[in-house]
Order: structure tokens, then C-alpha cells, then sequence
């Protein structure tokens, strides 16, 4: 969660829901109540998500697209927009780079949010989301993905 | 939607929600709407699900994945209790045969379900998923997933 504050990004809050444990109905709702929470906590104006290329295991995908949809049906319950965006479009808006790595990544962010410690990598990854938004996005089609490889369903 | 009186199971209702339309947010909302009012409607007391398996691409695997969050949803955010079959254990319990084909489930249904007229082929997927619920559905153990074979994501 980040606040824009003219044309200053500002850190408000960020985390991780984790769903490991139980039956596939309870997972799910355990996304749906904890980001529902976070929503009716906060009030963003905006949400975005991650896209992914998916590459990766049909099974995998199916999972993916699981809490994925959960964490959307979160957002839409409460009228939100979500703006998706590409890893390769990510970390272009953040580190400038669409080949930067997690650490780059973990770094902008720190320096764009004026963090004093890092976050989590999976915290890291939805500040960068965020702060991508933030930026206006960037279209894909600028970019192009010749040359770009893709690692566990992501652009890399 | 069925009910069931007794030993009888009864038609209570069927359809289908189509959501090719718009944005992936807007179409999973449209599910999660949807199946909402279907569920405040008719107040069920349990919900049914066929499970996938994934041996489909991994592109489809995160769309089915995706819709079936949504689905999955809009049970959890009424309480419901919801159980997955897989379509071995849905034909099992409806045909009486792992290997049953479409044709024979939508006829199995109809008599079932006392019906004049053959519901769609979704349709008719739902209704056997409800009806295998209804029977106590079966425990995949009891037959083994020797000699089935798969397509798009299902056992037939």
C-alpha cells in the first residue's frame, strides 16, 4: 500500500497473506478476508496485480490462478480498479530495468519508498506493483519482449 | 440447484453464467455476482465443485483457475460448505460408470431428475456434480485412476 502525494510516493503499508494451510475453500477465503480487510483498512483508490506468462506447470497455473482470482474477487467486492501489469513492465518502471533481479528490485524500492530496512521479497514485489501504477504503468508494446527470457511464469 | 426430500432427489434449478466478455476483473465479478444472487435466492446448504485435473495447457489451467476462484468465492463469502469430485467420481455416481460419456450423464440427469427436456451439457455437468453430493459422492480410492484416460483436464 503507498500513497501518492503529489508527485512523491509515499509508504503506508505492506505484508503477506499466507495461505498454506487447509482445504482449497478455506485458503481461499482466507485471501478474500484478509485483502477485504486490508481495503476496508486502508481504502485505496487503485489496485494492481501482478500478470503472469505462464509458462510454468499446468498445475501450478491452476493454483496460481486460484488465489489469483480470490485476491481479484477481493478488490471487485469492493469497487476497486486493478490495473495488471507485467513483471518485464515492473521492474522497467521501478529499477528501469526489465531484466533487474530481485535484489535490484528489493533496493529501488527501499530508495523510492525512503524504507530504512527492506521488505520481504514477496512484499517487495507487490511496493514495485504498486509504485509501477503509480508511475502511469508503462505499455507493453514499448518494450516488446525480444530478448527477454521467462522464469516460473514470469518475464525475467 | 437440486434438492433433496427424503431418499428423492428434486430439480430445483440450472443455468449457466457466461463471462467471455471485458476484463479479467470484470468477468470474474460477473461470477462472483452471479453465483451470489443464485446462492441468496435459493439458500443452499451445501455447494459442489468438479475438481480438475491439469493435465490442460497451462494458459487455460490459470483461466479455469482464475473462474474457479471466483466460483469458489462467492460459496465462502456465504458460508457455504463446498465439496470437489472429480468427473470419474461425478460419472461414477451418476451413470454408474467412470467412462460415461456426455450424452449418457445428460440422460442419466433427466431421469434422475425427472426432467421433460435435457438440460445443456454445463448444465447437466452441475446438476451431476450436485446429484454425486447428494449420493454421498464416492472416494476416488474406491476405483483408482487405472484406465481412465484425460482430456482437457478431466478423466473420461
Amino acid at each position: 500500500m503507498i500513497d501518492k502525494a503529489g508527485g512523491k510516493l509515499v509508504y503506508v503499508s505492506s505484508g503477506c497473506i499466507k495461505s498454506s494451510e487447509g482445504d482449497l475453500p478455506i485458503r481461499l477465503k482466507l485471501i478474500l478476508d484478509n485483502l477485504s480487510k486490508v481495503i476496508t483498512e486502508y481504502r485505496p483508490q487503485f489496485a494492481a496485480i501482478e500478470q503472469v506468462f505462464v509458462n510454468i506447470n499446468p498445475k501450478s497455473a491452476l493454483q496460481l490462478g486460484q488465489a489469483r482470482g480470490a485476491a481479484i474477487c477481493a478488490t471487485v467486492l469492493h469497487n476497486l480498479d486493478v490495473a495488471e501489469y507485467t513483471a518485464l513492465q515492473i521492474k522497467q518502471a521501478v529499477v528501469g530495468n526489465g531484466h533487474a533481479n530481485k535484489d535490484q528490485v528489493q533496493q529501488m524500492v527501499m530508495r523510492i519508498l525512503k524504507l530504512e530496512s527492506s521488505p520481504t521479497a514477496d512484499a517487495a514485489d507487490a511496493l514495485a506493483c504498486a509504485i509501477c501504477h503509480a508511475h502511469g504503468g508503462f505499455g507493453l508494446g514499448k518494450f516488446g519482449l525480444a530478448g527477454y527470457r521467462m522464469k516460473r511464469g514470469r518475464l525475467v
